[in-house]
């Protein structure tokens, strides 16, 4: 059993990672930590744990290298890249769920973000999308584990990128659930400010664009404009992604292609003809799906849908930390979308 | 006093229209049907309406002919040109608000519902849009009140079109609360099916595109694609549409254009520059907001909400009906959005 | 037109009051304040204001004694009654929304609020539920407008009392929409932490249980037990309150009692036998609505619902300014349920 | 393996049994069934279930006698016993969610649904609360699954009952998720009709009412009363049980027994001092968490939640299955609650 620690385990990443690495095989949560709740029990922030994982938080701000096998940073940009400096030593593998280590190009992080202290670290680091760095990943010390939104976004654009089929701009329109702003005390997530709502943000500002484009940049010289909107639901992120075929594909086709390029991934669905993804379907799983339609005249729209705390955060975490460390890569990932 | 008749009372429409009717200075409602609850008080269906009108629904199916000022037709397309073709005399005002009399084209009209059994009508018939037809419908006998999908698109890119800014495709990424599908016991409009969850439907063949369609034919050869979405929220629609300007343009000046194309317009509200509309700042009211971005390259994003049940069916059949009879615009329309 | 402040305009209640106020024959709404968001006007806070009211907000901290007709006030307990002392001259009429005047004793309000620091003006104040204490809000110059779960549990309960036909304990279970718990950012008003959950809180020890026991006790030596539950709706309060008659009376009976006691209440709706309040038909309005079933062995439910921004806050507010000053007392409230 | 058929996996309880067997590991489905949507394969139905179970649906009407060795009847009552007629020879083991044999006594049976055509299984059948009646469960071959909100409600009051400590009236006020209801096209579950409001129903006329009775009944002569109300999610229902002790304890003390009784259960979680259940955590889970508050004078107040799909329907199910067939208790039901 290999040792994994949680640093910043009270927020909703935290808890989906308790949640998950409960059931696997190979793991023992030996480490969790909160500034803010340090010396409670986890079961007291989060009673459904009652009875079933019940360890005391450490302070986040302890030195906790060398304690652990794998380290999961649940922190914000920023705090994790310190977090990051401290722990790494080139053999705990570390998985970050910040910002901080996606960008190859320092300039780019720090132009939406803020000036990285950790620079030294950012060529150790692999971007943890596995369907697409899935080699990379393997042996990585250092995984920076994507956004949500860029997760459902790229995911959903890779096949048609890959295979240099798109031409024209492509507006990928997200919707999330409010989980996705995490679990602080904002205005903006309460109650009252959320349901019977529906608004956009971030329009043409959001961080995770740049994030989007970069990856789409290196298969192509396409643009993105991304906007997300706030879903008035606690998990789930659907993208409704908009562009154009450089010759008309029928849908069937551009389907046939998707199966192809994701044949075998454990975690990608592809749809039928006529049948679309929702978010109620992938919820509380790692699944990715996605479906599509294409016209006559080229035009094609594309919809994927996620857990963006699970394919979108924790579970596509945990799938990285399986792939590195050489286990199973569905290991505790076999949990079903649950609804109603 | 004039009289209004609402034939179909008992759906989410007939309420919405009893609820603002109540307040219309010049207005009283003296004929609501039912053929599912003939003869049952609207206020036992309705229990909200306790104390304050508490009517018998009358048969639909009987013969209204001749019995009030104004009938709004509640009615499914289909349904409603059967009742059209009885209740059309050339005097009373009828406001369908089915699909039935919203196209000039009959042959668009049947390609996308059914064969349209009152053809002789369509002629008399005004699309009752009346930001771009106020003066076509003072005096009209037959308003095909818009879709509401449709109000909150064509809307949102009239001054554009106008204009003849735009070029290349536009996409029309919208998203509804449940009552856009009625009052009728569907699976698909169960709470379980719905909440917690977020789905497209009808992509690429949904009735409101070719409504949508017609319009932006009417000004400009650009194709729309027209993508909706089911929202877990009663009422409100918000839809992102995004194209391309021929030259770029800075937001301020495209905002400006829309203030100068919308001057005067009592429900229409044009956003500040960085601010962006919310379902539920139009919640409950005959408001239609819009706000949009335009970037440097010419790429725009442009975002409109609207009441589904308000200025997207009940309140715009009550704004064409004050203008074809000649009442203030804003008769019995001058409630609040309602948040939270 | 008589001029009308809003101390702490910029929380639920003060929105509620504003959408509300904006349509009274008799009052202008001169002055809102806010210490957070002084200097910016209330359409930038509350968006869909925009074109209807968009005056400026002024510190909640600057003196306003003099300047204004009648203040509500929307501050916290023990800011409130700091204001109060502030603005009290005898002249203006105060109407306070937080819990400093609902108690004559202030004994009671200090074993479970704060100590008392405006003792003086206690004698002063008229609790302000109008259906049991209309003469005594006549002229009265300074109110302690009722708590939302008392209102719903006291008008529930009234008729019974006032009659000595109870016996035994009362229980009283309520359920709340979040917006009771104001527009703070607190954690457990997350979006997140509400949707899709129900929980009880404060058992046994809420601060609205003395506030309902010091009514009950005026009318019966009966003991209330009182349990609040948060419900994931934004409005809205239901609350079944369980008891026994010391004589068994048949449920028409009952309903007879209570339709007598609130005979000529123009906010008061008495269901008929077999029909109960719904939280969504009182939504919007200023309505309470009462049902109840009693039974053989002399066990009786009753059940009320009302919206806890309106009856429950800033409308039963406005009944109280109508009383007090004169005004009808229904000026202003003739706003309809709204559904769905 | 033994082979399991799901009679009538079309709804809710039925996906929820798919969603939990497949984790089974002497469990595998060998049949499911619908009338409805026979000759489908239920990832059709239930799309979140692509590329995990895809089996085709047979029609109901079909004889499975013989097929398999326990069959899980998700049938209306009524339809249910005719079902157990054709399927029950003593062998196989029969579990049936309907309320077809929930009574021992016939006559409460019919005085609340219908005649029963089955009356000569009813010795044999057994009521799947293991908590009370696990001996009884050992190598039954009919289990009379118990309604969701007796559950709830049952062993919420069971360590009282059995202690003989309470006196007077019990009145249980229940609050249940839409999914309750049931996955059938009904005006009252859309949508619409349920989101941002709160209500009541069935008050003192709940068939659930007298099946609590009969077990409350066995252990004392109080009497029960029963007010459900409908909550606006998906999944949970929440019990707060008002009653007095013969005796003042304190809470600590009631805890104590309620440990006591329950000790070693492997799905009943006692709450600490001050803690409530709360319906999300629980969610998912077969977990009945239970809380309490005692009074000085006697007065009591216990809340308990679970998920009714899950404790309160297909859980129990499987759990009664797995003491039936002397598999672990716990086996394929220790899936954690999940929140957000």
């Amino acid at each position: 059993m290999l040792k994994a620690g949680i640093i910043g385990a009270t927020g909703y990443t935290g808890l989906a990672l308790i949640s998950t690495l409960i059931y696997h095989p190979d793991i023992t949560i030996s480490l969790i930590t909160s500034n803010t709740y340090k010396g409670k029990k986890i079961s007291d922030i989060f009673p459904l744990l009652k009875g079933r994982f019940e360890e005391t938080l450490t302070p986040t701000d302890d030195n906790h290298a060398g304690k652990c096998d794998v380290y999961f940073l649940c922190l914000p940009h920023g705090t994790s890249m310190e977090a990051a400096k401290t722990l790494y030593d080139g053999k705990a593998l570390i998985i970050d769920l910040s910002a901080d280590f996606r960008f190859e190009d320092v300039t780019t992080y720090e132009s939406v973000y803020i000036p990285h202290t950790a620079r030294e670290l950012i060529p150790h680091a692999v971007f943890g999308l596995p369907e697409i760095y899935r080699d990379k990943i393997k042996g990585a010390k250092l995984v920076g584990n994507p956004g949500c939104y860029p997760t459902s976004a790229i995911l959903g654009l890779y096949p048609l990128l890959k295979s240099g089929l798109l031409t024209g701009d492509i507006f990928v329109d997200s919707k999330s659930g409010v989980s996705g702003a995490g679990r602080e005390a904002k205005l903006g997530s309460l109650f009252c400010e959320v349901s019977e709502g529906f608004r956009p943000y971030g329009v043409g500002v959001h961080r995770h664009e740049p994030e989007i484009q970069k990856e789409v940049s290196k298969l192509s010289n396409l643009k993105i404009m991304f906007v997300p909107h706030l879903l008035p639901i606690n998990r789930g992120i659907l993208t409704t992604m908009y562009s154009k075929l450089q010759e008309p594909l029928n849908t069937k086709d551009v389907l046939a292609l998707y199966r192809k390029t994701y044949h075998g991934e454990p975690f990608v669905r592809i749809m039928d003809e006529g049948i679309y993804p929702d978010t109620r379907f992938v919820r509380f799983s790692n699944y990715i799906d996605i479906g599509l339609k294409s016209f006559d005249d080229g035009r094609i729209v594309i919809i994927s849908a996620i857990d963006n705390l699970v394919k979108g955060a924790s579970g596509q975490a945990i799938q990285n930390m399986n792939i590195a460390l050489g286990f199973a890569e569905i290991a505790a990932l076999t949990a079903l979308p649950q609804y109603p």
